[in-house]
């Protein structure tokens, strides 16, 4: 908030990865983050970027925010789910439960990120009322026109690298797995990023962070269950690529017209 | 079911630690177990055990099913919650998010408990139709008075021992954390192994598995989210002991008139 | 340093857990920590207490310094074999190679102790110059006899309980494994805490630190290598308990008296 | 043994990355592998190939080969050493303490690699007689001349990937790093993979697995000892890379007289 906003005047391209050009209601900066904005102007100004969602919309942005590993994984496996009216998906009932390594927590050392205490929890550190609910909910009500209430709870899990989201859908009637894909493969056709994922069976028939890291990839995938009315969406990320620097450089990369995938196309380390 | 009903006809007291009587109804058999129940008769004999739940039923027992680790986990942070019609909980949105280590997985090497391979992982290996979903629903249609609807998803972390149940419940209007609190003290009022954790912050301020490993406490905890309505229940045990073996000694101790905590009454070995 | 030689001046009974007062010559205090030690005259009244080595001598001790975790577990491994001359081991050439969890450093919070920095390392934190080599050749000295110089480098491992020290000796002529089990068992009859492991394959036949975390024991056991004239001594403790708390409170049992088992004596808690 | 024979006879390049050629005497195999070797009239004609150790010799070779994570860390930090006679160092003991990821045991799940039993253990799985001492030995006999005795310890550790090689050696008069430096220096210089760490402090002032793991490096540091006479070195790769497939496409670039980087170029995903 101190530099950004001089230069932003000045007719620069940024992108910034804080959060204070996230939301566009400047309104709700008082009951999230505890201060009134300093520059509500700018707010309408900011491009909120996930290219799989907004491509085109970033293309032609001077000024990008780009989200965090929690925002940005939740979004891609809930945003066609919700666009897609046929689906059905109750707006009142969102669950995301994440699990998410250290380095979402940064590089400054501290009790809860100290080696003995840190090592082997499950650990719920922020159950309710976590920020970032703010700017999911913004992209799903612009996707789907309608008011969607998004429930998250965060845990910290035994890994330094990756997030696996796990969100928890009620639809009105059942829906069938040919109709999901479908969601999902409209929205992402041409995305190199998304991998939906679907073996029929085996440890690696869903995603799991393990697999991404390293990389910018986004692996969705989902379960459901006829007998609840459920839709289990699964997404998982590289917290500190696609989920952080990567977006952003991908962001960069349309905002000035190169490849998408410059500098960030290469496949994961670690694949199975 | 090829040694216990010989042995439950002969008169002798039983502790199953399988899922072969776990159930009431006959009927649920063929949907969740892929086979008819060879002795329906035996089902309405056997006490379903967690004694924080039913100790009077279990101290006349003869016959005894002790559950698994998914599902007294989920039950004791569900149970008060539900019987309590006070608080207004969602009977039809139930969602129950496990995050369980390896031991759950049993001792027999395959791919998927494989080191190289299980290392680092968070593996939702059963987002959907999880079986013990019909046991925990069984123990709340009966503690509510009502239909009772249990969404659960299981997922393996980075860990050997333990289990973490987030749960996650919507109510009909904001509650205050004093009644989810006397809902909760209300049950387990005298309950040695089930311990209500709530310090106000830091790390240490709800359930983690890695701070009961080693012992038979349950560990239980919640947040309220006011936006949404949800309540979020947290609870946490070591899966091979409340969650297993624990559990079932403490029952054969109230069975035998012995002293519930004989044998698996001492504090867990890694406190903080 | 502070206040334990006002305290050790009024007669009462001390367990120091520092290492003020564990080298019995003050002229080594500048070389090994950099300070003139400013009373000499406590050295010789302070009892170096591993009770399994000198118990008779701590059971009649006012003054007792409790060594730390890679002294302890080195030295119940090398004592036997040192103090035993048949063996032949060569005094010149003894390797300490040892692998420690991160409680070994303490509850500091620090960039080398930060989870996501710390995770998976094997780092080599002290390869050369380790301050407590000099205790360790302080006992091996006495106990043999002879100068005995000790090679000791130090790992932080990817656990946060737990050390293995691997030590490499050298014989002059090849020895029988069945004269080195009398070694060990003519110091260790009668020792509770020190277990002899002797499986003859799988994987638990050699110590192994995981095996007795939560415990106060130390696991002893090695192998020879006729080719190279080798003996590879390998013994673990918790560095917590055996190597530090568990075993002060044993010295202080043996001092008051009490049985030496008293506090410590149960069984460790993560058994295979 | 099966295919490799028939495939050289017919004039086929081969890298093979099995133990079959590595040993030039055939006399070794008996005792090392218990077989006599159907074919010792081809253990002349296989170069065993460290890039980094005999470049020029695996460029002109048609049959090489590539040796295992063990030997190639382990003669990487000794050879400049033992090579090198005026550093002084004795012969008869060199000990090499090895510490390996699961990664090292294969893909085929067992009961010493299921996540259960092997997480967090420091297990000495070899602690002598391991096999890979032989060429160990026979690289180091060729490069100083002399009969070098290798004293090597391999112990199993809490990670999947990487190994750590702790060297332990002892000079016959104290060394100068400077000296250490220059006998690195002098076989490494112009060989990409083999980088010489030397920070004077903190946490990554030595060779971890950890800082190489995905890539095709293997980092080389040490310390000396005075008091005792010791040099201890410290190397670091990733076992699958630059200890397996790496140093296989490495040697097969060379024979091909493509560039030596060629698809192992790039720099380890998890930089610090």
């Amino acid at each position: 908030m101190k530099v950004v906003p001089q230069l932003a005047d000045s007719g620069l391209r940024i992108v910034d990865l804080s959060a204070d050009f996230r939301l566009r209601d400047s309104g709700q900066y008082p009951s999230w983050y505890g201060y009134d904005h300093p520059r509500p102007d700018l707010l309408e100004k900011f491009v909120y970027s996930i290219p799989e969602i907004n491509r085109e919309e970033v293309k032609g942005a001077t000024l990008v925010s780009s989200p965090g590993c929690m925002a940005i994984t939740a979004i891609l496996a809930l945003a066609p789910l919700l666009k897609e009216k046929a689906l059905g998906v109750d707006r009142d009932h969102v669950v995301v439960d994440a699990k998410v390594g250290s380095s979402g927590a940064g590089g400054k050392p501290s009790l809860s990120t100290h080696f003995s205490e840190r090592f082997s929890v499950v650990r719920p550190y922020k159950p309710a009322g976590h920020r970032h609910s703010a700017e999911i909910e913004q992209v799903l009500n612009t996707l789907s026109g309608e008011k969607v209430r998004v429930s998250m709870s965060a845990h910290a899990v035994n890994m330094v690298r990756g997030i696996l989201v796990t969100s928890h859908l009620f639809t009105s009637a059942p829906v069938k797995p040919l109709d999901i894909w479908k969601a999902y493969r409209s929205m992402y056709e041409g995305s190199y990023f998304v991998r939906l994922v679907r073996d029929k069976q085996g440890p690696f028939r869903l995603p799991d962070p393990k697999l991404v890291v390293g990389s910018n990839f986004c692996d969705v995938g989902f379960e459901t269950e006829e007998r609840t009315g459920r839709l289990v969406a699964l997404s998982a990320t590289d917290n500190l690529i696609k989920g952080a620097a990567g977006n952003a450089i991908q962001s960069m990369n349309l905002m000035l017209g190169f490849d998408e995938k410059a500098g960030i196309g290469m496949a994961p380390l670690h694949p199975v």
